[in-house]
């Protein structure tokens, strides 16, 4: 695999950054998450004015081999006819993406469907969707490294573009059972505890997709700490494409506003080949798929929302990013004490 | 007091809103939050295409006789320091508003100041500040009426120049020792439970402020249950003025984004006098004034975000709005199902 060199996050100007934000004319403290957003992409951007330039959403689809076996709740065919609906603009991730200005672009990864060429569906197909891991590897290693190439390649050209912030979505009918597979062997959690609902399965219907998801992981000969191994027997194209798509984003020095469950798990996995990437994140939100919140707590993230999404696409960093627009915004361009001549803390409660 | 003539808000769309919710092209229930949003405005609004008009946020400044006292980290004069950094574009809640191309007026409810007219603040003084609740009333009877009469006229206008959808914003230093004594009094919660930091006391300021207000309430002969008695006695200008915005705003089919602690005890006021007010309400966040989860209990809310913020002016209101702005947006624009040609859940899963 080619090798990322994230830089750590450089702590030249940490004072600097705190003294701006507790200058302003507002309590201490008083925005909340507000501050750590603002502080953070300071601290990314070496910049004590950050700027979000041409924020930008990349979704990548891919088909599952696991989703013969009925663990969603929606056929396979979904994931296409998707795509179809986002290149009309029909879908959340189209309103909201357009809501806020978002350059939006989609990836096909690996779905199981040919698409004209007029869509303007970016073609990076590693194939016709994964094998089933429940009988086999979901992929070769050649084609986990190619799609992890091929991810990284799709930041470089954003980049390339202006973009200096990006957030990834994605579409694959199938794909928390991928993702709670990587959850389990990587962060060592017991799989029962990683298997959720998904697009919304009932009791019945999760039991059955950990019996299923069990069967693979019983199957399973690598090493259970290895992140390539894992995606390359477990993942899907377009997790794995995401998880080259951060590191080479971190690499850039670009801010990445993490998703859901399936996002999260593609960090998860890229944490584990550099764990630098994780200097450069902002957790958009909780998703309400059960073991989201195992992934964060694993990672050390702070999600910034948490209004009970769980509809995947890059929505939940879609809604989000006004909140992130507002951390960048009051940082620059709030007053401080001295520019509005306000009076600051009483010197008797100062001195308490 | 003029009476307020509320309706309850109609049942007649309930099917259909949920259908339509329900038809879009995601898992059922995926957006959360967003959902809910969407289907109460279009109930207020009782249309399956809701649009937010003009959305406006009023702050209304006051200043209060406590604040003498030192219950507050901050001066008395920063409430009208503060006034002049609005009209300079320089606050928080000018950043914010901004941001979202929302209309920012600001009312003059008591300052203790006279500004100069060119500034363009709405002039509504019932008089330079409140008496100090801690030896006699903080304003007379007439001044609580007049001063929610005069609430509810801003708002009338703001309705008529085309606006559907307001927030309340605040300033007044000494406000959250008000809004703390209203939670007391109209919630019946100990004085201890309601009192916090404000603007950022420390643990013994607490307690001072805390032994402050409870001088003042213990001197207090009038009725515990009485909105307009508790406001009259323990509340500010700016306080009864959106009291009486929100009643006259609910009248008017308005929506309500209650922002956090002080505007949220001026609706735990206003629920007392008419309590189909709530039916008109969202809620932004849950404040960091630590009292402000038991007021949105109190009142069944759901508080839309939690991050953190304690910093008034109805910054929490304009935050939160993208994410309401966002649940009207898909409500009206996601194509359904079968408008995308997506193919709905697999029949056994739906059978579960």
């Amino acid at each position: 695999m080619q090798e990322f060199k994230i830089e750590n996050l450089s702590t030249e100007l940490d004072e600097k950054i705190l003294n701006k934000t507790n200058n302003k004319t507002k309590p201490l403290g008083s925005l909340g998450i507000l501050e750590r957003i603002a502080c953070k992409i300071a601290k990314i951007q070496s910049s004590l004015s950050p700027e979000i330039k041409k924020p930008t959403v990349v979704v990548f689809a891919g088909d599952h081999g696991i989703a013969d076996d009925g663990v969603s709740f929606y056929p396979k065919s979904v994931s296409y006819q998707m795509l179809y609906n986002y290149m009309q603009g029909g879908a959340a991730i189209n309103v909201f993406s357009r809501q806020h200005g978002i350059d939006f672009k989609v990836v096909d990864a690996g779905v199981d469907h040919d698409f004209e060429p007029e869509l303007n569906i970016i073609n990076r197909k590693i194939a016709y969707g994964t094998k089933n891991y429940r009988f086999e590897s979901a992929m070769t290693k050649e084609q986990c490294l190619e799609a992890i190439e091929k991810g990284a390649g799709i930041i470089e050209d954003c980049h390339k573009e202006g973009c200096n912030f990006i957030a990834f979505g994605e579409k694959g009918i199938g794909n928390t059972s991928s993702a709670a597979l990587i959850l389990s062997l990587l962060a060592n959690i017991p799989l029962e505890d990683c298997v959720g609902r998904g697009t919304g399965l009932d009791q019945a219907g999760v039991k059955s997709k950990y019996e299923l998801l069990n069967e693979g992981l019983s199957k399973y000969t690598g090493k259970t700490d290895d992140a390539l191994e894992v995606m390359t027997y477990f993942g899907g194209f377009e997790i794995a494409m995401i998880m080259g798509g951060m590191l080479k984003a971190a690499e850039l020095k670009m801010t990445l506003l993490i998703d859901g469950f399936i996002i999260t798990s593609a960090l998860l996995a890229a944490s584990k080949i550099n764990p630098k990437v994780l200097e450069y994140c902002l957790y958009a939100h909780k998703s309400n798929e059960k073991a989201h919140i195992s992934m964060l707590n694993h990672l050390g993230a702070e999600p910034i929302m948490d209004i009970g999404m769980r509809l995947g696409e890059g929505t939940g960093a879609m809604v989000c990013y006004p909140l992130v627009k507002s951390a960048v915004q009051y940082f620059n361009e709030m007053a401080s004490f001295e520019e509005a001549g306000v009076s600051e803390a009483v010197e008797e409660a100062a001195s308490h």
